[in-house]
């Protein structure tokens, strides 16, 4: 049976309640001060190919709208994240993380050494939105829905407990408290009112599951490499490699 | 500068010394004795998620083919995995094993349960092998080079300590020994022969490189999942579930 709207964001909320990476005991190590600088700097490196793919997953969904007005609103998210001329963009702020703790940008920027389950895990995003219906595509961004909140408490915590974060280098987060609720508020407009039968609304519902099975299976994949017992694949980033002198920020 | 066949040869050989997944600590302790009888299903549950997609895989690759004699050398290997009238083939003797170890085989069929991580890895070679070049989608069989080796120990490991493993269940990985010296020869000499420049041998090792990537993520999301401390991702398989009666065979 169809579901209302309002019933219907309900089972999407609850999703979250149940499923985001905020419950990934990773994030709460990351926000307590309880990660070493090297888990810091993995999660850096690993978390900016999720950063640098996600303007191509925007653009592998506009190449399939039709309507110039969806493609409209949605071009805004890839000017947040690569740029304009007034907006240095979402991956130059996470480059900015980078130098921040110490890392060698471009390394990071480089990609290399980043976790093979990580390159997996976004890659299977980028693909699904090239491959599913836009309503699965669209109902795949809604984790956005609880992203303001983790961003928020990390601002929080990594304020209080680490010596790199500031203004300059949390200026990611930052931006993404503004950006965010636009792009979700039409996204989540945009599922209401498409997934109008109980079979789409399944098929959003678990397009937002997948989106949240990426999201934990890259904090899995960090926490099983670089937090104890460390376990890191062949070819994947070393602890004390590709730091640049100011290392000795990321304590 | 282009190597020559036999140093192409053993640069692929040393791919495999150095990052093939018998060197992961998840095969040390199945193979010997290690393993908790939900161990051992989490390794039969995720590892039939590769298994059947590996007919997938190489129908892809033969959809790309235009030389006939190409596709039908290639042809055994759907026919070795999805069985003939005289072969029950390799998806079936895998459910095999899935019964001797106590599990409903209509579950692992499923697929459901499945780490999201191990979907994310096996779908990528899938991917890689229908949108790189040939060249590239041979050389990442080419992992089946180092196989016979972890089939053998594997054998000998799971009959010494399991009272699961008999000729019945362990008849996948026995077929194996003889089906995997054939592909990889076809698959060896080709890739020998068709990586006739340096460009192209550095693309069928990275090629390599990649699907033992593919393989090691497996085992990494099995171990962060199942093996202490174990954190099982939400939706995956949980330890005393879907079993059938005789599940007091898999100790």
């Amino acid at each position: 049976m169809t579901a209302t709207p309002a019933e219907f964001e309900a089972r999407l909320r609850q999703i979250g309640a149940e499923r985001y990476h905020d419950k990934h005991p990773f994030h709460h190590l990351l926000h307590s001060g309880g990660c070493t600088p090297d888990q810091v700097r993995a999660w850096v490196i690993n978390r900016f190919y999720y950063q640098a793919s996600i303007p191509m997953k925007d653009a592998a969904f506009m190449s399939r709208v039709e309507d110039p007005a969806l493609r409209r609103a949605w071009r805004s998210r890839i000017e947040d994240h690569d740029g304009t001329d007034a907006n240095e963009g979402g991956i130059a702020r996470w480059l900015r993380l980078a130098d921040a703790v110490g890392l060698d940008r471009d390394y990071v920027a480089s990609k290399r050494g980043v976790l093979p389950a990580t390159r997996f895990a976004v890659d299977a995003y980028v693909r699904f939105v090239r491959d599913k219906t836009l309503l699965e595509a669209v109902a795949a961004s809604l984790t956005e829905l609880f992203a303001p909140k983790i961003h928020a408490a990390r601002i929080e915590g990594l304020l209080a407990n680490y010596d790199f974060a500031d203004d300059s280098s949390l200026s990611y987060f930052r931006n993404r408290l503004n950006e965010a609720p636009k792009d979700v508020a039409f996204g989540l407009a945009w599922v209401l009112d498409h997934a109008d039968t109980a079979e789409k609304q399944d098929a959003a519902a678990a397009a937002l599951v997948f989106k949240t099975d990426v999201l934990w299976s890259q904090l899995d994949a960090l926490h099983a490499a670089y937090v104890t017992p460390a376990r890191i694949p062949p070819g994947a980033w070393q602890p004390d490699t590709h730091l640049i002198a100011a290392r000795s920020r990321a304590s």
